[in-house]
Protein backbone atom coordinates (compact mmCIF):
# COMPACT_ATOMS: atom_id res chain seq x y z
CA UNK A 1 0.00 0.00 0.00
CA UNK A 2 2.61 2.46 0.86
CA UNK A 3 4.59 1.42 -2.54
CA UNK A 4 1.13 1.93 -4.25
CA UNK A 5 0.39 4.81 -2.39
CA UNK A 6 3.81 6.55 -4.42
CA UNK A 7 3.20 4.82 -7.51
CA UNK A 8 -0.18 6.18 -7.85
CA UNK A 9 1.32 9.59 -6.98
CA UNK A 10 4.12 9.26 -10.24
CA UNK A 11 2.19 7.18 -12.79
CA UNK A 12 -1.79 8.93 -12.50
CA UNK A 13 -2.29 7.70 -15.63
CA UNK A 14 -1.86 4.38 -15.51
CA UNK A 15 -4.21 1.49 -14.96
CA UNK A 16 -2.88 -0.21 -11.87
CA UNK A 17 -3.57 -3.66 -10.62
CA UNK A 18 -3.20 -4.41 -6.85
CA UNK A 19 -3.20 -8.00 -5.48
CA UNK A 20 -2.85 -8.63 -1.75
CA UNK A 21 -2.37 -12.28 -0.50
CA UNK A 22 -4.17 -11.44 2.78
CA UNK A 23 -4.70 -14.68 3.48
CA UNK A 24 -1.92 -16.04 4.08
CA UNK A 25 0.49 -12.55 4.98
CA UNK A 26 2.42 -11.56 6.97
CA UNK A 27 5.56 -12.89 4.64
CA UNK A 28 7.90 -11.90 6.98
CA UNK A 29 8.88 -14.41 9.32
CA UNK A 30 7.97 -17.51 6.76
CA UNK A 31 10.46 -19.21 4.53
CA UNK A 32 12.25 -18.06 1.63
CA UNK A 33 11.19 -21.28 -0.27
CA UNK A 34 7.28 -20.95 0.66
CA UNK A 35 7.97 -16.74 0.28
CA UNK A 36 8.94 -17.48 -3.26
CA UNK A 37 6.00 -20.00 -3.95
CA UNK A 38 3.54 -17.31 -2.86
CA UNK A 39 5.29 -14.73 -4.86
CA UNK A 40 4.81 -16.73 -7.70
CA UNK A 41 1.53 -17.91 -7.59
CA UNK A 42 0.51 -14.10 -7.12
CA UNK A 43 2.75 -12.92 -10.25
CA UNK A 44 0.58 -15.80 -12.26
CA UNK A 45 -2.62 -14.16 -11.06
CA UNK A 46 -1.19 -10.39 -12.21
CA UNK A 47 -0.02 -11.92 -15.80
CA UNK A 48 -3.11 -13.00 -16.35
CA UNK A 49 -4.81 -9.31 -15.92
CA UNK A 50 -2.70 -8.51 -18.56
CA UNK A 51 0.12 -6.30 -17.28
CA UNK A 52 3.01 -3.93 -18.97
CA UNK A 53 5.22 -4.21 -16.25
CA UNK A 54 5.33 -6.13 -12.48
CA UNK A 55 6.30 -4.05 -9.22
CA UNK A 56 7.10 -6.88 -6.58
CA UNK A 57 6.16 -4.33 -4.05
CA UNK A 58 7.28 -6.31 -0.74
CA UNK A 59 10.51 -6.58 0.82
CA UNK A 60 10.60 -10.16 1.57
CA UNK A 61 9.15 -11.50 -1.85
CA UNK A 62 11.65 -8.87 -3.71
CA UNK A 63 14.25 -10.61 -1.15
CA UNK A 64 13.57 -14.09 -2.75
CA UNK A 65 11.64 -14.19 -5.97
CA UNK A 66 12.85 -10.97 -7.98
CA UNK A 67 15.42 -12.93 -10.19
CA UNK A 68 13.09 -16.26 -10.64
CA UNK A 69 10.70 -13.78 -11.63
CA UNK A 70 12.62 -11.89 -13.95
CA UNK A 71 13.24 -15.00 -15.29
CA UNK A 72 10.10 -16.81 -15.81
CA UNK A 73 7.44 -13.28 -16.39
CA UNK A 74 7.08 -11.84 -20.18
CA UNK A 75 7.11 -8.75 -19.44
CA UNK A 76 9.91 -6.21 -17.05
CA UNK A 77 9.71 -7.36 -13.31
CA UNK A 78 11.10 -4.93 -10.44
CA UNK A 79 11.57 -5.30 -7.23
CA UNK A 80 11.87 -2.61 -4.22
CA UNK A 81 15.68 -3.69 -2.67
CA UNK A 82 17.26 -2.41 -5.93
CA UNK A 83 16.22 1.24 -5.83
CA UNK A 84 15.87 1.31 -2.57
CA UNK A 85 19.67 0.22 -2.05
CA UNK A 86 20.96 2.57 -5.03
CA UNK A 87 19.02 5.54 -3.27
CA UNK A 88 21.24 4.55 -0.17
CA UNK A 89 24.72 4.51 -1.79
CA UNK A 90 23.66 7.53 -3.16
CA UNK A 91 22.93 9.28 0.13
CA UNK A 92 25.78 8.14 2.50
CA UNK A 93 28.99 9.99 2.66
CA UNK A 94 29.89 8.26 5.82
CA UNK A 95 29.63 5.35 4.47
CA UNK A 96 27.56 3.74 7.14
CA UNK A 97 24.18 2.74 5.99
CA UNK A 98 21.26 0.91 8.46
CA UNK A 99 18.93 -1.25 6.96
CA UNK A 100 15.62 -2.22 8.36
CA UNK A 101 13.21 -5.00 7.70
CA UNK A 102 11.84 -8.05 8.62
CA UNK A 103 13.40 -11.21 10.02
CA UNK A 104 13.50 -12.89 6.28
CA UNK A 105 14.76 -9.94 4.46
CA UNK A 106 17.68 -9.15 6.88
CA UNK A 107 18.76 -13.02 6.64
CA UNK A 108 18.58 -12.69 3.06
CA UNK A 109 21.25 -10.36 3.01
CA UNK A 110 19.93 -8.98 -0.27
CA UNK A 111 20.13 -5.03 0.78
CA UNK A 112 24.04 -5.80 1.73
CA UNK A 113 24.64 -7.10 -1.08
CA UNK A 114 22.99 -4.61 -3.52
CA UNK A 115 24.94 -1.98 -1.72
CA UNK A 116 27.94 -3.23 -1.87
CA UNK A 117 27.71 -4.07 -5.30
CA UNK A 118 27.34 -0.27 -5.73
CA UNK A 119 29.96 0.37 -3.68
CA UNK A 120 31.87 -2.12 -1.92
CA UNK A 121 33.60 0.41 0.37
CA UNK A 122 29.80 1.02 2.56
CA UNK A 123 29.08 -0.65 6.26
CA UNK A 124 25.41 -1.84 6.14
CA UNK A 125 24.08 -2.44 9.42
CA UNK A 126 21.25 -4.47 9.40
CA UNK A 127 18.34 -4.88 11.80
CA UNK A 128 15.40 -7.33 12.07
CA UNK A 129 12.16 -5.07 13.49
CA UNK A 130 9.73 -8.09 13.31
CA UNK A 131 7.21 -6.11 15.71
CA UNK A 132 7.25 -2.86 13.52
CA UNK A 133 4.63 -4.85 10.73
CA UNK A 134 1.87 -5.86 13.16
CA UNK A 135 2.68 -2.20 15.34
CA UNK A 136 1.26 -0.57 11.97
CA UNK A 137 -1.66 -2.94 11.09
CA UNK A 138 -3.10 -1.86 14.35
CA UNK A 139 -2.54 1.85 14.05
CA UNK A 140 -0.45 2.02 16.85
CA UNK A 141 2.34 4.19 15.18
CA UNK A 142 1.93 7.39 17.24
CA UNK A 143 1.28 5.08 20.55
CA UNK A 144 4.20 4.97 23.29
CA UNK A 145 4.33 1.78 22.40
CA UNK A 146 5.63 2.36 18.65
CA UNK A 147 8.27 4.79 20.54
CA UNK A 148 9.55 1.62 22.84
CA UNK A 149 10.07 -0.54 20.41
CA UNK A 150 12.17 1.65 17.76
CA UNK A 151 14.52 2.35 20.72
CA UNK A 152 14.99 -1.06 21.41
CA UNK A 153 15.54 -2.09 17.82
CA UNK A 154 17.38 1.34 16.89
CA UNK A 155 18.87 2.31 20.15
CA UNK A 156 21.95 1.35 19.89
CA UNK A 157 22.75 2.47 16.13
CA UNK A 158 22.27 6.52 17.18
CA UNK A 159 26.02 7.67 17.57
CA UNK A 160 27.56 5.30 15.43
CA UNK A 161 27.72 7.55 12.36
CA UNK A 162 25.18 6.20 10.11
CA UNK A 163 23.79 8.65 8.00
CA UNK A 164 21.27 6.64 6.20
CA UNK A 165 18.38 4.12 7.05
CA UNK A 166 16.41 2.55 4.36
CA UNK A 167 13.46 1.37 5.21
CA UNK A 168 13.34 -2.38 4.03
CA UNK A 169 9.74 -3.28 4.64
CA UNK A 170 6.88 -1.66 2.88
CA UNK A 171 5.07 -1.22 6.25
CA UNK A 172 7.94 1.09 7.77
CA UNK A 173 7.21 4.18 6.13
CA UNK A 174 4.00 4.46 8.15
CA UNK A 175 6.40 4.63 11.57
CA UNK A 176 8.78 7.21 9.89
CA UNK A 177 8.28 9.62 12.26
CA UNK A 178 8.92 7.35 15.02
CA UNK A 179 12.04 6.16 13.21
CA UNK A 180 13.67 10.05 13.06
CA UNK A 181 12.59 10.41 16.77
CA UNK A 182 14.57 7.59 17.67
CA UNK A 183 17.68 7.97 14.85
CA UNK A 184 18.07 11.65 14.94
CA UNK A 185 16.73 14.78 12.82
CA UNK A 186 19.98 14.47 10.99
CA UNK A 187 19.52 11.07 9.39
CA UNK A 188 18.41 10.38 5.90
CA UNK A 189 15.50 8.18 5.61
CA UNK A 190 15.24 6.00 2.61
CA UNK A 191 11.72 5.03 1.47
CA UNK A 192 12.49 1.91 -1.47
CA UNK A 193 8.83 2.58 -2.46
CA UNK A 194 8.88 6.14 -3.38
CA UNK A 195 12.24 4.95 -5.35
CA UNK A 196 11.07 1.78 -6.97
CA UNK A 197 8.14 4.14 -8.29
CA UNK A 198 10.64 6.30 -10.02
CA UNK A 199 12.19 3.10 -11.42
CA UNK A 200 8.69 2.18 -13.16
CA UNK A 201 8.34 5.41 -14.66
CA UNK A 202 11.70 5.18 -16.23
CA UNK A 203 11.59 1.42 -17.63
CA UNK A 204 7.93 2.33 -18.64
CA UNK A 205 9.77 5.74 -20.86
CA UNK A 206 12.80 3.88 -21.84
CA UNK A 207 10.08 1.70 -23.60
CA UNK A 208 7.56 4.32 -24.91
CA UNK A 209 4.95 1.91 -22.99
CA UNK A 210 3.81 5.29 -20.31
CA UNK A 211 0.78 6.34 -20.77
CA UNK A 212 0.46 10.18 -21.14
CA UNK A 213 -3.21 11.19 -20.44
CA UNK A 214 -6.42 10.10 -18.98
CA UNK A 215 -7.03 9.02 -15.38
CA UNK A 216 -5.92 5.56 -14.52
CA UNK A 217 -8.24 2.88 -13.13
CA UNK A 218 -7.81 0.91 -10.00
CA UNK A 219 -8.52 -2.33 -9.28
CA UNK A 220 -7.81 -4.55 -6.28
CA UNK A 221 -7.77 -8.33 -5.49
CA UNK A 222 -7.26 -10.01 -2.08
CA UNK A 223 -7.51 -13.57 -1.23
CA UNK A 224 -9.26 -12.96 2.26
CA UNK A 225 -12.62 -11.01 2.54
CA UNK A 226 -11.87 -7.89 1.91
CA UNK A 227 -12.92 -5.87 5.34
CA UNK A 228 -10.14 -5.57 7.09
CA UNK A 229 -8.12 -4.63 3.54
CA UNK A 230 -10.47 -1.98 3.30
CA UNK A 231 -9.89 -0.42 6.56
CA UNK A 232 -5.94 -0.66 6.54
CA UNK A 233 -5.76 -0.22 3.01
CA UNK A 234 -8.23 3.29 3.59
CA UNK A 235 -6.16 4.51 6.55
CA UNK A 236 -2.61 3.90 4.32
CA UNK A 237 -3.61 5.14 0.85
CA UNK A 238 -6.32 8.31 2.60
CA UNK A 239 -8.64 7.50 0.37
CA UNK A 240 -12.33 5.03 0.01
CA UNK A 241 -10.88 1.67 -1.83
CA UNK A 242 -13.34 0.56 -4.25
CA UNK A 243 -13.33 -1.88 -6.50
CA UNK A 244 -12.01 -4.60 -4.08
CA UNK A 245 -12.50 -8.29 -5.59
CA UNK A 246 -12.03 -11.45 -3.23
CA UNK A 247 -10.23 -14.14 -4.82
CA UNK A 248 -11.40 -17.49 -2.86
CA UNK A 249 -7.81 -19.36 -3.45
CA UNK A 250 -5.29 -19.10 -6.02
CA UNK A 251 -6.20 -21.99 -7.40
CA UNK A 252 -5.23 -22.51 -11.10
CA UNK A 253 -8.88 -22.33 -11.72
CA UNK A 254 -9.45 -19.08 -9.77
CA UNK A 255 -6.54 -17.75 -11.84
CA UNK A 256 -7.91 -17.98 -15.29
CA UNK A 257 -11.42 -18.04 -14.84
CA UNK A 258 -12.06 -15.61 -12.27
CA UNK A 259 -13.20 -12.22 -14.00
CA UNK B 1 2.16 -25.69 22.14
CA UNK B 2 0.86 -24.39 25.23
CA UNK B 3 -1.89 -26.96 24.93
CA UNK B 4 -0.03 -29.87 23.53
CA UNK B 5 2.12 -28.85 26.60
CA UNK B 6 -0.49 -29.47 28.72
CA UNK B 7 -2.00 -32.50 26.63
CA UNK B 8 1.61 -34.06 27.28
CA UNK B 9 1.06 -33.66 30.72
CA UNK B 10 -2.02 -35.22 31.34
CA UNK B 11 -2.17 -37.73 28.98
CA UNK B 12 1.70 -38.88 28.80
CA UNK B 13 0.81 -42.83 26.79
CA UNK B 14 -0.94 -41.08 24.36
CA UNK B 15 0.26 -40.99 20.63
CA UNK B 16 0.03 -36.90 19.68
CA UNK B 17 0.11 -35.93 16.10
CA UNK B 18 0.68 -32.20 16.14
CA UNK B 19 -0.09 -30.25 13.01
CA UNK B 20 1.18 -26.41 12.72
CA UNK B 21 -0.13 -24.40 9.63
CA UNK B 22 2.70 -22.23 10.12
CA UNK B 23 2.99 -21.33 6.52
CA UNK B 24 -0.65 -19.63 6.60
CA UNK B 25 -0.35 -18.06 10.43
CA UNK B 26 -1.32 -15.83 12.16
CA UNK B 27 -5.27 -16.86 12.05
CA UNK B 28 -5.89 -14.08 14.55
CA UNK B 29 -6.81 -11.51 11.83
CA UNK B 30 -8.51 -13.20 9.29
CA UNK B 31 -12.06 -14.05 8.41
CA UNK B 32 -14.00 -16.47 9.64
CA UNK B 33 -14.53 -17.68 5.99
CA UNK B 34 -10.56 -18.56 6.10
CA UNK B 35 -10.09 -19.99 8.97
CA UNK B 36 -12.93 -22.38 8.70
CA UNK B 37 -11.19 -23.16 5.59
CA UNK B 38 -7.72 -23.81 7.03
CA UNK B 39 -9.33 -25.53 10.17
CA UNK B 40 -10.83 -28.38 7.58
CA UNK B 41 -7.95 -28.50 5.42
CA UNK B 42 -6.18 -28.86 8.67
CA UNK B 43 -8.68 -31.40 10.31
CA UNK B 44 -9.04 -33.53 6.96
CA UNK B 45 -4.76 -33.79 7.00
CA UNK B 46 -4.88 -35.12 10.89
CA UNK B 47 -7.93 -37.67 9.54
CA UNK B 48 -5.51 -38.86 7.70
CA UNK B 49 -3.28 -40.33 10.59
CA UNK B 50 -5.73 -42.00 12.00
CA UNK B 51 -6.84 -40.03 14.91
CA UNK B 52 -9.36 -41.00 17.64
CA UNK B 53 -9.64 -37.51 19.01
CA UNK B 54 -9.33 -34.15 17.24
CA UNK B 55 -8.60 -31.08 19.38
CA UNK B 56 -8.80 -27.76 17.66
CA UNK B 57 -5.87 -26.31 19.56
CA UNK B 58 -6.39 -23.03 18.38
CA UNK B 59 -9.48 -20.40 19.70
CA UNK B 60 -9.67 -18.68 16.52
CA UNK B 61 -10.51 -21.63 14.94
CA UNK B 62 -12.30 -22.99 17.63
CA UNK B 63 -14.99 -20.06 17.54
CA UNK B 64 -15.79 -20.86 13.66
CA UNK B 65 -14.74 -24.35 12.90
CA UNK B 66 -16.36 -26.17 16.01
CA UNK B 67 -19.70 -26.91 14.71
CA UNK B 68 -18.62 -28.08 11.17
CA UNK B 69 -15.63 -30.17 12.55
CA UNK B 70 -18.03 -32.23 14.94
CA UNK B 71 -20.36 -33.01 12.20
CA UNK B 72 -18.42 -33.68 9.80
CA UNK B 73 -15.50 -36.02 11.11
CA UNK B 74 -15.84 -39.29 12.48
CA UNK B 75 -14.00 -38.86 15.38
CA UNK B 76 -14.85 -36.60 18.76
CA UNK B 77 -13.93 -33.23 18.40
CA UNK B 78 -13.28 -30.42 20.84
CA UNK B 79 -12.11 -27.16 21.21
CA UNK B 80 -10.62 -24.63 23.30
CA UNK B 81 -13.37 -22.25 24.20
CA UNK B 82 -16.13 -24.59 26.01
CA UNK B 83 -13.62 -25.41 28.57
CA UNK B 84 -12.36 -22.39 29.52
CA UNK B 85 -15.87 -20.48 29.23
CA UNK B 86 -16.95 -23.40 32.05
CA UNK B 87 -13.94 -23.13 34.03
CA UNK B 88 -14.57 -18.98 34.16
CA UNK B 89 -18.13 -19.72 34.78
CA UNK B 90 -17.62 -21.66 37.77
CA UNK B 91 -14.67 -19.80 39.49
CA UNK B 92 -16.34 -16.09 39.37
CA UNK B 93 -18.11 -14.80 42.26
CA UNK B 94 -18.11 -11.28 40.92
CA UNK B 95 -19.67 -12.66 37.87
CA UNK B 96 -17.60 -10.68 35.78
CA UNK B 97 -15.37 -12.37 33.70
CA UNK B 98 -12.67 -10.41 31.40
CA UNK B 99 -12.02 -12.54 28.12
CA UNK B 100 -8.83 -11.63 25.86
CA UNK B 101 -8.31 -13.38 22.55
CA UNK B 102 -7.34 -12.08 18.94
CA UNK B 103 -9.52 -9.73 17.20
CA UNK B 104 -11.50 -12.39 15.06
CA UNK B 105 -12.26 -14.57 18.64
CA UNK B 106 -13.67 -11.56 20.55
CA UNK B 107 -15.51 -10.65 17.40
CA UNK B 108 -17.20 -14.01 16.92
CA UNK B 109 -18.77 -13.60 20.94
CA UNK B 110 -18.08 -17.42 21.27
CA UNK B 111 -16.88 -16.88 24.50
CA UNK B 112 -19.85 -14.55 25.42
CA UNK B 113 -22.17 -16.76 23.82
CA UNK B 114 -20.71 -20.00 25.86
CA UNK B 115 -20.46 -18.38 29.33
CA UNK B 116 -23.58 -17.28 28.95
CA UNK B 117 -25.24 -20.75 28.27
CA UNK B 118 -24.04 -21.64 31.23
CA UNK B 119 -24.52 -18.95 33.46
CA UNK B 120 -26.45 -16.05 32.22
CA UNK B 121 -26.06 -13.71 34.97
CA UNK B 122 -22.26 -13.37 34.06
CA UNK B 123 -20.95 -10.03 32.90
CA UNK B 124 -18.67 -10.87 30.09
CA UNK B 125 -15.65 -8.25 29.09
CA UNK B 126 -14.15 -9.09 25.86
CA UNK B 127 -10.91 -7.32 25.05
CA UNK B 128 -8.86 -7.95 21.55
CA UNK B 129 -5.09 -7.55 21.96
CA UNK B 130 -3.87 -8.38 18.43
CA UNK B 131 -0.40 -7.23 19.63
CA UNK B 132 0.36 -10.18 22.24
CA UNK B 133 0.51 -12.80 19.49
CA UNK B 134 3.64 -11.04 17.56
CA UNK B 135 5.10 -10.47 21.32
CA UNK B 136 5.26 -14.16 22.55
CA UNK B 137 6.56 -15.12 19.07
CA UNK B 138 9.34 -12.46 19.35
CA UNK B 139 10.08 -14.02 22.89
CA UNK B 140 9.51 -10.12 24.64
CA UNK B 141 7.22 -11.29 27.38
CA UNK B 142 9.47 -10.18 29.66
CA UNK B 143 10.09 -6.93 28.21
CA UNK B 144 8.88 -3.33 28.87
CA UNK B 145 7.20 -3.52 26.04
CA UNK B 146 4.99 -6.59 27.19
CA UNK B 147 3.86 -4.67 30.06
CA UNK B 148 2.80 -1.36 28.21
CA UNK B 149 1.25 -3.15 25.73
CA UNK B 150 -0.85 -5.40 28.45
CA UNK B 151 -1.22 -1.63 30.60
CA UNK B 152 -3.08 -0.64 27.41
CA UNK B 153 -5.33 -3.50 26.53
CA UNK B 154 -6.29 -3.84 30.05
CA UNK B 155 -5.58 -1.05 32.31
CA UNK B 156 -8.65 0.10 32.20
CA UNK B 157 -10.24 -3.29 33.39
CA UNK B 158 -8.65 -3.21 36.65
CA UNK B 159 -10.65 -2.23 39.50
CA UNK B 160 -14.00 -2.58 37.79
CA UNK B 161 -15.04 -6.28 40.03
CA UNK B 162 -13.78 -8.67 37.43
CA UNK B 163 -12.49 -11.40 39.11
CA UNK B 164 -12.00 -13.85 36.39
CA UNK B 165 -10.20 -13.30 33.15
CA UNK B 166 -10.37 -15.91 30.07
CA UNK B 167 -7.14 -16.62 27.82
CA UNK B 168 -8.65 -16.72 24.91
CA UNK B 169 -5.71 -17.27 22.52
CA UNK B 170 -3.32 -20.56 23.16
CA UNK B 171 0.07 -17.65 22.91
CA UNK B 172 -1.34 -15.80 25.98
CA UNK B 173 -0.33 -18.07 28.55
CA UNK B 174 3.07 -17.50 27.77
CA UNK B 175 2.40 -13.65 29.23
CA UNK B 176 0.36 -14.63 32.00
CA UNK B 177 3.30 -13.34 34.39
CA UNK B 178 2.28 -9.74 32.85
CA UNK B 179 -1.24 -9.95 32.99
CA UNK B 180 -1.24 -10.69 36.60
CA UNK B 181 0.97 -7.90 37.35
CA UNK B 182 -1.42 -5.72 34.72
CA UNK B 183 -4.58 -7.28 36.30
CA UNK B 184 -3.33 -7.47 40.10
CA UNK B 185 -2.96 -10.46 42.15
CA UNK B 186 -6.17 -11.87 43.19
CA UNK B 187 -7.35 -12.49 39.91
CA UNK B 188 -8.21 -15.92 38.73
CA UNK B 189 -6.13 -16.34 35.21
CA UNK B 190 -8.28 -19.35 33.19
CA UNK B 191 -6.20 -21.02 30.49
CA UNK B 192 -8.53 -22.74 28.14
CA UNK B 193 -5.40 -25.13 26.86
CA UNK B 194 -5.25 -26.85 30.40
CA UNK B 195 -9.16 -27.35 30.58
CA UNK B 196 -9.04 -28.53 26.94
CA UNK B 197 -6.80 -31.31 28.01
CA UNK B 198 -9.06 -32.47 31.21
CA UNK B 199 -11.89 -32.26 28.51
CA UNK B 200 -10.03 -34.50 26.40
CA UNK B 201 -8.98 -36.99 29.19
CA UNK B 202 -12.73 -36.94 30.02
CA UNK B 203 -14.02 -37.86 26.76
CA UNK B 204 -11.09 -40.85 25.98
CA UNK B 205 -11.98 -42.31 29.35
CA UNK B 206 -15.71 -42.45 28.96
CA UNK B 207 -15.47 -44.35 25.52
CA UNK B 208 -12.68 -46.64 27.39
CA UNK B 209 -10.19 -45.23 24.23
CA UNK B 210 -7.11 -44.00 27.14
CA UNK B 211 -3.88 -45.72 26.34
CA UNK B 212 -2.74 -46.41 30.27
CA UNK B 213 0.63 -47.49 29.87
CA UNK B 214 3.95 -46.62 27.12
CA UNK B 215 5.68 -43.79 26.39
CA UNK B 216 3.33 -41.97 24.15
CA UNK B 217 5.17 -40.84 20.67
CA UNK B 218 5.19 -37.42 19.49
CA UNK B 219 5.00 -36.65 15.40
CA UNK B 220 4.83 -32.83 14.66
CA UNK B 221 3.53 -31.58 11.00
CA UNK B 222 3.97 -27.77 9.77
CA UNK B 223 3.32 -25.92 6.47
CA UNK B 224 6.27 -23.82 6.33
CA UNK B 225 9.99 -25.10 6.77
CA UNK B 226 10.57 -26.61 10.28
CA UNK B 227 13.28 -23.65 11.22
CA UNK B 228 11.42 -21.41 13.38
CA UNK B 229 9.09 -23.93 14.19
CA UNK B 230 11.79 -25.50 16.39
CA UNK B 231 13.08 -22.38 18.14
CA UNK B 232 9.19 -21.19 19.15
CA UNK B 233 8.30 -24.49 19.90
CA UNK B 234 11.50 -25.72 21.84
CA UNK B 235 11.06 -22.41 23.47
CA UNK B 236 7.67 -23.67 24.65
CA UNK B 237 7.55 -26.98 25.24
CA UNK B 238 11.03 -26.51 27.16
CA UNK B 239 12.62 -29.28 25.32
CA UNK B 240 13.90 -30.00 21.70
CA UNK B 241 11.62 -30.82 19.01
CA UNK B 242 12.51 -34.16 17.62
CA UNK B 243 10.36 -35.83 14.48
CA UNK B 244 9.25 -32.51 12.49
CA UNK B 245 7.86 -32.85 8.95
CA UNK B 246 7.26 -30.18 6.53
CA UNK B 247 4.61 -30.51 4.12
CA UNK B 248 4.82 -29.00 1.02
CA UNK B 249 0.89 -27.89 0.64
CA UNK B 250 -2.30 -28.88 1.88
CA UNK B 251 -3.03 -30.70 -1.81
CA UNK B 252 -4.90 -33.58 -1.51
CA UNK B 253 -1.97 -35.62 -2.90
CA UNK B 254 -0.02 -34.45 -0.18
CA UNK B 255 -2.62 -35.23 2.04
CA UNK B 256 -3.06 -38.87 0.96
CA UNK B 257 0.42 -39.34 0.12
CA UNK B 258 2.67 -37.85 2.88
CA UNK B 259 3.83 -40.32 4.90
Amino acid sequence: MTVLREVKALLPHEHIIYFGDTARVPYGNKSPQMVTKYALESALFLLTKGIKLLIIACNTSSAFALQILQKKMPVPVIGVIAPGAKEAARNTTSNKVAVIGTRTTVKSMAYDRSIKRLSPGIEVFSRACPLFVPIVEEGLEHDEIARLTAEKYLGDLRGSGIDVIVMGCTHYPVLEDVIRQTMGNRIKIVHSGKETAKEAWTILNERNLLNRRGRGKREYFVTDTPESFHEIGGRILGEALTHVKSLKSLDYQDLLFSS
